[in-house]
């Protein structure tokens, strides 16, 4: 199956009014047609309960590709745009309308705001955001601390199960202030930074 | 279109050598079926790019939505995890059987490390993470100063954007601290906690 018909229809049946059809010859001016080699398309059966979980799912890795900032991801992240939008587009059609827009200043669909923040997926947001903010803090936190007392050359030596050897009690030690007081006492400090 | 064959064929054609078959009487022990309703089931075409950046998409989602461990997200997370599965057993057949593997103990299918390691889906996490922790941490502090500054009832009885205004300066000193010097000079004090 090819995707290509307009290139398809053009081969094998010229415009008419355009004269003759020489393959070999001077091409003209309409032949300047995108390449087009056949596209393997492939076919997905879902019902509509795996519909509507497969929308969360793509809004929910589009919403977190976003979040990645680093040199080189945005072509990456650019991928993800575009198939979030070719699937939006075709569950449109599919029954699913009414939580999908067309977004007319980025040209592309979404899911509704209204929908978002009441699926699981505006959850999944806010809790992945809350357990990441407590994991990376203490983990940075105990990491930082063991580097100060031993040293960067003897952390850098170490493999990652030492390494947690290490850290794991001072870990544990901030959890518990955390669970107890948020971060009520954590602040910057400037003395501590040359000791 | 049904995916409920067997009972299709049953009711119309009863099994060979069981008998008089009497629709309104006792019914056979082989009558018991499932009831089962006609399932719609949609069709979506793919590219075979487009397959492997939702290969992609999906895992990342069912990682993400593996954070969330908010009680009552878990039947959420399960339709993820149940649709990743159908989604990574279909491609398998449809040529990405070498980046998909079978995972024995917990009976599913999934990605392989090594693919994960290396695909723009672990790139995406690390980097969310990272995104997420300065983001929330200079947020957090920041609102903890403005209510500490101006009191808890204050602060709930303004609106988002007159808290953007309070915010927005000392997460801007928080975050230049933090480019400077990480969390190097980031502390517990208790002494704070009641001033």
């Amino acid at each position: 199956m090819s995707n290509c018909l307009i290139g398809g229809n053009l081969i094998s049946s010229p415009p008419a009014g355009r004269g003759e059809f020489n393959i070999a010859g001077s091409r003209p001016e309409w032949w300047d047609m995108p390449s087009c080699a056949p596209l393997r398309l492939m076919h997905l059966r879902f019902t509509e309960e795996e519909l509507s979980v497969l929308i969360d799912m793509i809004s929910l890795a589009a919403e977190v590709g976003s979040l990645n900032r680093k040199p080189g991801a945005k072509e990456n992240f650019a991928r993800f745009e575009e198939l979030e939008n070719t699937i939006l587009e075709k569950v449109t059609h599919l029954g699913f309308g009414d939580i999908i827009e067309f977004d007319e200043a980025l040209q592309r669909y979404r899911v509704t705001t209204d929908y978002l923040t009441r699926s699981f997926v505006q959850e999944a947001i806010d809790e992945m955001r809350n357990e990441i903010f407590w994991e990376e803090l203490t983990l940075r936190l105990a990491e930082r601390d063991v580097i100060r007392k031993i040293g960067l050359p003897a952390w850098n030596s170490l493999d990652e199960e030492k390494r947690k050897e290490h850290t794991k009690p001072i870990e544990k030690s901030y959890w518990e202030e955390f669970t107890k007081r948020g971060i009520d006492t954590l602040h910057l400090i400037a003395r501590f930074e040359t000791g």
